[in-house]
């Protein structure tokens, strides 16, 4: 193909009345397609079906003969505990297990930070004069989200290929007390897909904080949303802080929302002994318990980590072709035309495209316009702002695999437009 | 039976003599009961087994064609909300039906109240100089505990057997703009098993309040909880504020936890417009959907509220039982002596008992002595201090029925000995 930043003016107007053709002809479709969010496929939600008949009339008690029906267990049930363990790599102890949310886990911690203060710090966030966060963007949209509800300043760090820039991380956490914590999505980032060096884990471990009680919310929702067969390592943040000498620095999540039912899954946090018990003390406050009976569910479904993963690769023989799709439409509409960029994940939920410098909001509108609803840009950026106009979250998951080869086209399609309307000034 | 305040000294020791005897007889019975806990039985829950393989594999669409399996739906599905409308006496649009605990939905309240403000306040509460509650006492343990955690400070108020001391609290909440707000029980009030009488509640809806942003927060725990065929009748409080013209100042909660399955129910909130959108704007920075499938198993099971009541009445016939058997008790050992004085609740979950004054943790610890562990005297009230020293709350429902009549002599035992001690000086 050829580089669209190449040609003269003649040849960019050829080629915009060309684009623009194409892009009337699939406006005229009627197209009503959604790319919006990072959701499971009916089919994905299929391969749980057991769940909506666990855990069947006489099962209810936990292997120490708690009934699951009755109240308590606030940590969660110790199957349920051993198994998230098993996920993040931690002793039973260091997870509590609670309802179907990872991110009222993060919010909640967030919320008993501000009105209580964490282990190794000087009282309520909240009470101090400023409270700020380190956001890599583009990030998670729901995060940041989290942040502008408590007033919680943010600043964006760069994403490259190992994760956070570093230099920036280091240099901003180092020098400012009011840096409190930096979010991160560690495998399979939302939306780039990074996955995050060892050195970006251990540089996050053990790098000096003018907060003594920073923290890295760790929220490993894709941990094991691969679409190969060969994932890349992760480093274990825990682990790395502890033997750096930080270790109440990282609080860790997971859920089974993208591996059983996004909104009937199991939730859970890791993290030091300390940090564990401080949270179950304001816990006991919030709740008697969280549903058991989900946890059994989950526990009769799952005898350990190999059945996860063993799931997980249907997932994936489900979720990589739409994947393929998405790359293979990019490839052919935009490859060596130079006025895109775009992620190659190998799991997570997302492809990360770029379009030129200032078309991204454009780029989203003219698709909007055709049909095709994309995540509104800036999105990924803290307060929705992306400096440089350009980054859009593809998220191919739920819809069909023809619905993804026509929306696909349309945003390539857009992606050109907008692209040569800014090369033509 | 004697009246043992009658008694001259000789025969006071008699008497104590006589009990002490008793009272070591069971001592020696190496017993374990525990009557602390407004838990269901293993027979009540049993009567929601059918929840434990709902919805079946096929079943997963809401009557608007929604998927419960995936994300969404932040405000609990229309069926639910239905459901609990009914339930609460509201449009469906008033409610939001979340987890599985009502704790939470109150404790979450208080916390967008503090980080956030609410509808017709000045801002966050935390912001303030001061935030105070009412708390009709004795109340539930756990609602003080929500104050104590955030630092609220708790004014205890009276029960009588309409409800709060309406002079106390119209007098303490016109006069001093920190008072925040008061916690209700309204129907068979923990631990006292009063329901509010309709010119309580008129006066809690239309009474001057010095903080234009008080709030009622309407725990209706045990809306439909009767022991008897005839309810006494519990007057609406949203209705009335908003007759009062102040339709923002009540929060209502419910669940199925002594419904359904304590740890694997539904809560719900009821509030006006206003209020469900300030709480909807906040819940949706914290999660993105409750669990919807649960939502469906319960809707499932109860097509309607007359199926709720018609399933409580099972509970009732497994409930009353334990009750009356307390209340023989009672009678049998301590009526006419005049060394204490017990509720007879015609619903929820409790059976308050009063010692004489002074006397209430001497026989707490007399009948933990013995075997019989209550809950801690004191509990029912702020900061776990009874100024009479003599509130002992009953849980009848969750032990066997022999279980409770050993239990329940204990503790009439370990009432006299107290009582007469007493009165010996």
């Amino acid at each position: 193909m050829a580089d669209l930043t190449t040609l003269g003016r003649a040849e960019l107007e050829e080629t915009l009345r060309a684009l623009r053709e194409r892009y009337q002809e699939y406006a005229s479709k009627g197209l009503a397609l959604d790319m919006t969010r990072g959701k499971p496929s009916s089919a994905q939600l299929d391969l749980s079906l057991a769940l909506l008949e666990l855990p069947g009339r006489s099962d209810y008690r936990t292997v120490d003969g708690v009934d699951c029906r009755n109240y308590g267990v606030m940590e969660g049930i110790p199957e349920a505990r051993a198994l998230f363990g098993q996920y993040l790599e931690l002793a039973p102890e260091q997870v509590i297990v609670g309802g179907n949310s990872s991110l009222t886990l993060m919010h909640d911690a967030i919320v008993r930070a501000l009105l209580h203060g964490v282990p190794d710090g000087d009282g309520a966030w909240s009470k101090q004069p400023a409270t700020r966060f380190l956001c890599p963007s583009p990030g998670y949209d729901r995060h940041f989200a989290i942040c502008e509800e408590f007033g919680i300043g943010m600043i964006a760090v760069d994403m490259n290929e190992h994760g956070p820039d570093m230099d920036q991380v280091e240099r901003l956490a180092a020098g400012d007390p009011s840096i409190k914590g930096i979010w991160c999505v560690p495998r399979y980032s939302n939306p780039t897909g990074v996955t995050y060096s060892r050195d970006t884990v251990e540089r996050l471990a053990g790098m000096r904080t003018a907060a003594s009680d920073f923290r890295i919310l760790w929220d490993n929702a894709y941990a094991v949303h691969h679409l190969t067969d060969d994932p890349e390592p992760l480093a274990h943040i825990l682990r790395a802080c502890e033997a750096a000498g930080h270790p109440n620095r990282a609080l860790l999540f997971a859920s089974t929302s993208k591996i059983t039912l996004a909104g009937a899954g199991l939730a859970a946090m890791g993290a030091s002994p300390e940090n564990i018990e401080d949270a179950k003390r304001h816990l006991a406050k919030q709740i008697i318990g969280p549903d058991k009976v989900n946890q059994l569910r989950h526990v009769r479904m799952f005898r350990s980590l190999d059945d996860i993963r063993a799931h997980m690769r249907r997932h994936a023989s489900l979720v990589r072709p739409k994947f393929d799709a998405v790359l293979e439409v990019f490839e052919r509409e935009l490859g060596g035309k130079n006025v895109a960029a775009w992620s190659r994940p190998k799991g997570g939920y997302f492809v990360s495209l770029d379009s030129m410098d200032g078309c991204a909001k454009e780029v989203v509108g003219l698709a909007a316009d055709a049909g095709v609803k994309l995540t509104q840009a800036g999105a990924t950026f803290p307060y929705g702002r992306d400096p440089r106009n350009r980054n859009i979250r593809i998220a191919p998951t739920f819809p069909d695999l023809e619905d993804i080869e026509i929306a696909m086209q349309v945003v390539a399609v857009c992606v050109q437009i907008a692209g040569v309307r800014k090369l033509l000034g």
